[in-house]
């Protein structure tokens, strides 16, 4: 299996990006075709007040054999009551129109502004451009064209051999970046579309991805806040031709290690590009009772505040870490935890430990920290991805836009 | 009923406080004492990691009619293991002994550095110090010898007549102060001691205090992240001579607003002295099914990073305080709510109303604001104090300490 840092097409799939002048600057219409209907798995956010898009892209990608993503940037049609959702509908519709395929079968997907309409004219002469412009090469546009407040683009391919055919597993990624200075109302949102060319079926594609979903983008934070938009969206063609891969087939455990380097590669490069960040923080826990508890403690850890001010302070705060585990809600003797940096022990048996200060400085020093915490009592472990909380996060969140 | 923003003595209590060395200067030894034992209600820190001093108290509040309660600032005793327990029980044994009371009926409180051994001879000698001093009139000083973090003291009292006999209600607290440059691992804590001399039975204490708490105390949050030694202790030492109260009487409602003023105007003053705070924010959230429900969303909204740095900009941004909401796990329906600040109304029926700049600027640059969201669909309600996110906060965080 090769992972390639770049956005390689897989069979089938066609890429197109427009400027339609929703943003001040830069692309901001995406499109992804396929050139036949697609086997889909999907993830949306599970926030109450989820964007019209969400709504029009979970009826019909689990009604269809979605074909075609369309997205935009600038804005995130949500809060924007019916006529979002008309919008939401027409936006499928002018694509559809445009690639000669059932609207039904084209998925939508929105960032940027909340609280404001759409301005539809502009996207419509948007996809107009955007479908005209259609080939193999584009997928990279298309994953600038997703961008809001991210820094950089997020891509990612991984091929391997499958029956003898060579199958690509491509995904492109936006969020976490920065608040772009005199646009008002922004929303970070997360959104990675990923397309494959594998023949699976679509019981097997969610039962892989529901857990790969749960330790890749499930497990990262940066400021703890679910966006309206979050959209995580699998299409797969069937054009690499293998012999059609069921629920149960042992080979799926290959395509599951392919699927998971996608995701936990795209959901790394989003806390990289993490608003104001300086440090990549690498929470695990382990010795917990499951996983669900491995995985709240962590996540409580993760979104700390405090804890995230320490690490931009290279402070090795451990009580601030402790404390965090300790009001997660999960259950555990504090007189057995250790935990310990980039493997060098800080805490054990409920203890600070003496620590020379010559090795703790390199690592506080780091760009990226291992973080472990072993609440010694059971055998689960989880992991989430954070970021630091710097000056610089606030100064950017805090920008005027009225 | 009047209020009175300094420390008044109930009858029959006594104050002292010393320097011991704990803290590189200020009080940091404090002693409340009753001349008799006192019915007592109180509510601890439900984190995992809950401080040695805590266990001790505890035990002790529960199981005796206390008299004292010692305390002491610049070390938390948190994640001090055994060691840490027997030096909580040595700090009542050591005060009980000065005072000729039995040890167990001292409460033990302690605030600061997390994860150190107490330096217990400096405290044993503060302790005697602060029973020399013991009077009247030192009840500001005990505001005094827990601060750690914070900039200001807190106290406050109350006082109202009850079958002809004036009854006082005082308190005083610590919490969400900054941290002190060059000091190493500390942790911030709410601390609150209030006593009276009002004649009540300890279950009706207990039912007032747990809803009052809820509303006050627990309403409350500067950065989300609950402290390993978070106390509200209450003595209520009978020396008023009122007609005893008993759970069911009529006249309870009285020392129940009595209560919730004292425990209401410490909660503001923490929210106030805020790490790092520009501003104090009122969240209330109306019209949902029950109180839960309303406490959950308001309290998602008080802790989003995105809201109070949307706050500290000034910036009315209102996207985010309903993707909060919409995130919080409670159900509504997003085209039903409202939201306004300071009565200004900027959202109505999910959509966004065009506001008047000239009204919403000088509300946005006010130190105190009012957030209402409306959920539109019950007729619960409850509020959330919050502060802003600065780069202050940030920074006071950060601080070196390694």
């Amino acid at each position: 299996m090769e992972v390639f840092n770049r956005f390689i097409a897989p069979k089938g799939f066609k890429f197109g990006a427009a400027y339609a002048g929703i943003k001040v600057s830069g692309k901001d219409i995406g499109l992804i075709f396929s050139e036949q209907p697609a086997k889909s798995a999907a993830f949306y956010t599970t926030n109450v007040m989820a964007a019209a898009p969400v709504q029009v892209s979970k009826e019909h990608q689990t009604a269809t054999m979605p074909q075609a993503i369309i997205v935009n940037s600038g804005n995130a049609n949500a809060a924007t009551g019916k006529k979002g959702l008309i919008n939401a509908y027409k936006m499928a519709q002018v694509t559809g129109k445009e690639l000669g395929i059932d609207p039904k079968s084209v998925l939508v997907c929105s960032t940027g502004l909340i609280g404001e309409q759409l301005p539809m004219k502009k996207i419509e002469d948007g996809i107009v451009k955007a479908v005209k412009g259609l080939n193999l090469m584009n997928g990279s546009l298309v994953a600038q064209s997703i961008m809001t407040t991210d820094k950089v683009t997020k891509s990612v391919s991984v091929q391997f051999e499958l029956d003898g055919k060579l199958i690509t597993l491509s995904g492109v990624a936006k969020g976490s970046g920065m608040i772009a200075p005199h646009m008002k109302l922004h929303q970070a949102t997360m959104l990675a579309f990923i397309c494959t060319d594998l023949r699976v079926s679509r019981k097997a594609l969610y039962e892989i991805m529901t857990d790969v979903n749960e330790r890749t983008f499930n497990s990262i934070t940066v400021d703890g806040d679910t966006s309206t938009n979050d959209s995580v969206i699998m299409m797969a063609n069937s054009l690499a031709e293998n012999k059609k891969l069921h629920s149960g087939d042992k080979k799926l455990s290959i395509v599951a290690g392919a699927i998971e380097k996608v995701f936990s590669s795209l959901a790394r490069q989003i806390v990289k590009d993490g608003e104001g960040s300086s440090k990549l923080l690498e929470i695990t826990v382990k010795g917990a009772n499951d996983y669900k508890d491995a995985k709240q403690v962590a996540k409580t850890i993760a979104n700390s505040n405090l804890v995230k001010t320490a690490f931009y302070g290279k402070d090795a705060n451990w009580g601030r870490i402790l404390a965090a585990a300790g009001r997660s809600g999960v259950e555990f003797d504090p007189s057995k935890v250790k935990l310990s940096f980039d493997g060098l022990e800080l805490v054990k048996g409920g203890l600070g430990v003496k620590v020379d200060r010559r090795s703790l400085s390199p690592i506080m020093r780091k760009y990226n920290i291992k973080v472990e915490l072993d609440l010694c009592q059971g055998k689960s472990q989880a992991s989430y991805l954070t970021t630091d909380l710097t000056e610089e996060y606030v100064k950017l969140n805090a920008e005027y836009s009225t």
